[in-house]
């Protein structure tokens, strides 16, 4: 049988542009046989010279700056927009009422509102068999994968505890330069957005249950960096992100993000515990995942740490390589990927391993939730928007 | 020169008074030469068997069940307070006005209105020499020691987030007895006042710095427990208790404990990054710090393990093992101890080594504000009662 | 200007053949711009079937099962050789005699003889301008790259130990099936030639030394293993390996390699201990080093855990993801590939950041003396034959 | 029902008299009620003034520096005998004569011979109810039990591997002074003696096995230091201690003991894989135990960490503190000595919890055969001297 071509209209060049479209170029070759064949038919990005050598890197067939062009392109069936957040709803909307597939970064929009505009356009567009996705790529880490089935399959009993930290030092320097994520402008948020909604959609995915209510204290310690031209821009949105949130199942969730977290390169730790056991992960360890069951011998209890190397524990191991192998970080965009095309293909639901337009909105509602209390510095009830 | 001989008079014969009694009888051999010479003149409790056979068994003089008889007792100079929450306060102001030191277990009392009285007795008593000192032991782990003078040294330049995680899993069982600490009459609160003490007291010695603000979110998750007599008795106090605060010094606090954190025996995990470095602590590896500078070559920065077990790296090696000897919980009480016993002997000052009945004030001055912050909802500030 | 291609014959389609394959494919657009473009024109295999599906899977333009073939194929100027170790030899000279670079798996022999004549036909071929690597991958590990620099920096003053332990359990169950790497016709030898080679190949690239004298201890646990048809097939090679190496730079090695040590998916511990400091490296956690030093202050010494995914210290992580993102197991042959295509295109030397067959033919002299020591329980000194 | 008094004489009052008077002391307080009252009768020492000064610091009746007026002394009952390994044959021997219970520091003796006189002494004495007991401490570490436990009910299975590596970085500096330790005929070997017996007796303990042969590998890195008198001092005994034992139960052993391995204060890491399981201890997180088991569930298989501070895995937990509490290193000593002290109360067997003299001259048996194969450098068999 031969795959099915799709052509791909990716918008945005950088760090994820450059994830994704090295995901669409091993899929073929790891997933085999797979029943899609991605092309990589346009790119577009603001500046013309490096949209035209990043065209030529990964052998995109064309270029351009203007995404319209790719809305209006017929060999273009997905739309993956990578762009920064103030360039995700209109291009987003145009490819879903294009007919397009449509793949947006996360967080899924600069505010609420627009993430409403989209995921009714998504909505509108499924009737036609449209698939959309969030690229919440943590759900595809085979740890967290594991960690989903295990609680899923009632190890840990009634849920006490839901606890992140995403820590990382990249701004702990004052010096650290100014770019678009530090604009409210363009990103709609700072941490909150960027690294707590990674901890907010994980939280979803793993333990099956929604958010009532929020908490949050934002904070933003240096409020000045140098500019591109030498010019100190003001930052706008913060540096950490503290939430704290009531769970439908009745847990406590704790979520610390912060980017001056001096001394942890990238560390996101998430544990969990319930009446029956407990969870450990940290992404910086990401091919491993502790888990502690009351069900051992009483004196054998304690966190064991599986290696999510071995096909028993790891949803995607026999793709990859032999037993103890470990992946990298790539990889999780990969496995993303892979089930968001497998799911155009087929014709499977994107949800629940893949994170929705609908998931993207329930995240949203949570981060505008968390700014209005951490202005006012209370609890503030979750709308749960009635989504059909 | 002869040591100069105290008679203890020890209230309370369980976890705390067995901790503080083996501190008694091994300081002397220990820190040899030592000044003073404890003698162990009375123990009291409520039970009569029980406190007859612990006597006995440390070999206290002898053995009541009225603290009142302890404080008539010439012989005892020392008065050390190990009992539940509800006999911390009335004994020790009579301890201190019959002009005997005084030790306290923490938190120092029911709540603030008690703190103030005995911060005032303790105030008084001080003109006539008279010590006092609220047993927060973790101020004398060497490695937290350790820690305060990298702090003070400036290592880690402008502190950004102090993080504190601790966490049992003790009472995760709901059927996990009853006890004094689950009743708010006994205990004043729950892990707020057992945990997070610890957390606001260490991190105000780590810091040196106070607290402007808490944020409080108390929750209770098992409501009855079964009592000694096989009936169920209400738990009014909470399970877990998560803090924010916000320093004098512009950083942000976040405090977690809980006593329902399966898979964690004793995890307690303190974290604190500035703007030149970060330090990491987890007491169950309590002889391990670990720190990152800034300072070191760009290629060669990492968090490195301190093992605290060296004479270079810690105040109290040099009077146990040679070089490579881990320590264990017991041995933090004994330095407190050693400490308050020196400061007896010498005239020297509690502060800052050790806690204080006016540090132990400014922790039930947060701990008050987190009960009324976690009923509202908000942040509540501190007063910071004028404290001479 | 325009990359050269240069054609790929790419001998045996399994586990790395599958490694080599995506290296090629992903080298041009992960290291753009990139002189050399690989082209896959033929891979070869004795399955017919398989080899003609992997030859679709990867788009090889033909494929074929006889290794001669490709050598006759003008399109292919790169010979790599993937098969079993019985494969090496003859095809790889007669590679290197038609003029191709070749590159071949580890270890590069059955035994010392051959892998004499291998390196004399390589050494021939340099004249000619023939580049040759033996693929020892974990050459290419960043935290090995960084090893390598602080110890030739003279960090670790001088080397007292290296110590390796290669640990796996794939064998630990009686039952895992037979296969040809249990055959010492096929393989050479057991875990000595495919773990133990690559710590000592990657002793003399961290170390540049060389090793004096082995003494061997090689065992194998379970005799015989279930076979393809269901009957016993004996194994005659050891399923465990201690060496004892005596270095020319007078540091003292042990070695140890095993697939019957139950509870390691793939535990493989590398540490070096010299006069001025201590290094540690762990597979599964590749992304990290331990580094020591006792030119800290003696108050902070410890192991520092340096996170190989920042650019200071990551020789490759440019060609990556920005700060903080780790990398897997599948990277290493990349990065091998890549500086081995590099010098190809740029004429510069494989060694010393790769292994020439000068280095796989050190390696056997050692593997081979094992075997010796082995048999007779003394040390064996190691001849160092005049390699020019 | 009172405790019976046991007078002790110790020998030495180094680093292990301390470590044994501070055991007596805690014994009667913390095993309570416990049989025996251990009574500090006598102390011995070669320096006048040092032993006077030790005796009133632990409130020895008397010192000594004669350790015949001990064994004369019929109130003492236990002789305890912490001194250099070159005064541990005449003094114990004629303690075991006198009718005393004989306690000796490891290594028993400073050769075979020595070893075997002491063990004819001891089982002679036997035929008294004389008590005899070479003080491998690590017997008592609660989680090395629990080891002991796990593997005496199968769950490992058929043993494959132990491993050993006791690493140190005291001597790593070439100025450390010079001490009896560096000196053959007061210490008899170096890390040999010093550290790989405490390794072979533990492999003893934990498998219940015999060794059937060694293979050593001794070196001297640093082959002079400064000596007291600022002279140089030649080192004539091993800096580093490599050995390989075959085990009578089919399994492979290999142990490693350096004082050079910069960077590591004091790691001991101790490693068994059997056909169904794993096991993984490393003495400087003492309390904690990995272990990992094939019963789990295939993609749950890890190794856990359990934290021995609970009373259902530590023997010992019961008589300290709650749940949670850990321990550190003069607890072990603690546990050995209460063993100890309650076999002579009792009359119940030292072995298999305590090692006997038996233990230590088996032990004895594998150093002494060490030796000579360091020197020859090949296997070498273990006698197995019957000892009835």
């Amino acid at each position: 049988m031969m795959p099915v071509k799709f052509g791909i209209g990716m918008l945005g060049y950088g760090f994820m542009g450059k994830a994704h479209t090295n995901a669409f170029k091993k899929i073929p070759y790891i997933f085999y046989p797979f029943p899609v064949e991605p092309e990589l038919v346009a790119i577009c990005g603001r500046d013309k010279a490096n949209v035209r050598e990043t065209a030529a890197r990964y052998r995109y067939q064309k270029w351009t700056t203007d995404w319209r062009e790719m809305i209006a392109d017929d060999r273009i069936q997905i739309f993956d927009n990578t762009g920064s957040n103030d360039i995700h709803c209109e291009p987003c909307i145009a490819a879903l009422k294009a007919g397009k597939h449509v793949i947006v970064e996360k967080p899924m929009a600069l505010n609420l509102a627009e993430a409403w505009r989209m995921y009714r356009a998504a909505r509108e567009a499924e009737e036609k068999g449209t698939k959309h996705l969030v690229a919440f790529n943590y759900r595809f880490v085979p740890a967290l994968r594991l960690a989903r089935r295990i609680i899923a399959e009632g190890c840990l009993g009634r849920i006490y505890h839901f606890r992140s930290a995403y820590l990382l030092d990249r701004l702990s320097d004052p010096t650290a330069p100014f770019f678009w994520r530090l604009n409210k402008e363009r990103a709609g948020s700072g941490v909150l957005g960027d690294l707590n909604s990674h901890a907010i959609d994980i939280l979803r995915f793993l333990l099956q249950t929604e958010i009532n209510a929020v908490m949050a204290w934002n904070h933003t310690f240096i409020s000045q960096r140098p500019g591109p031209n030498g010019d100190n821009c003001p930052v706008d949105v913060e540096d950490a992100s503290m939430l704290w949130l009531k769970l439908t199942n009745g847990a406590m969730a704790t979520l610390e993000a912060s980017k001056v977290a001096t001394g942890y390169k990238t560390v996101w730790r998430i544990e969990i515990h319930g009446s029956e056991g407990g969870l450990a992960f940290e992404l910086s360890r990401g091919n491993e995942l502790q888990f502690y069951t009351k069900s051992d011998p009483l004196h054998l209890q304690g966190m064991r740490t599986i290696h999510v190397t071995e096909p028993e524990a790891h949803d995607y191991a026999r793709y990859w390589w032999p037993r103890g192998h470990g992946l990298g970080w790539e990889h999780y965009h990969i496995h993303m990927l892979e089930h968001f095309l497998r799911c155009i293909a087929t014709g499977a639901d994107v949800a629940p391993w893949g994170a929705t337009f609908a998931d993207g909105f329930r995240c949203q509602e949570v981060i505008e939730a968390a700014l209005v209390s951490g202005e006012k510095g209370g609890w503030v009830d979750i709308n749960h928007t009635q989504l059909e």
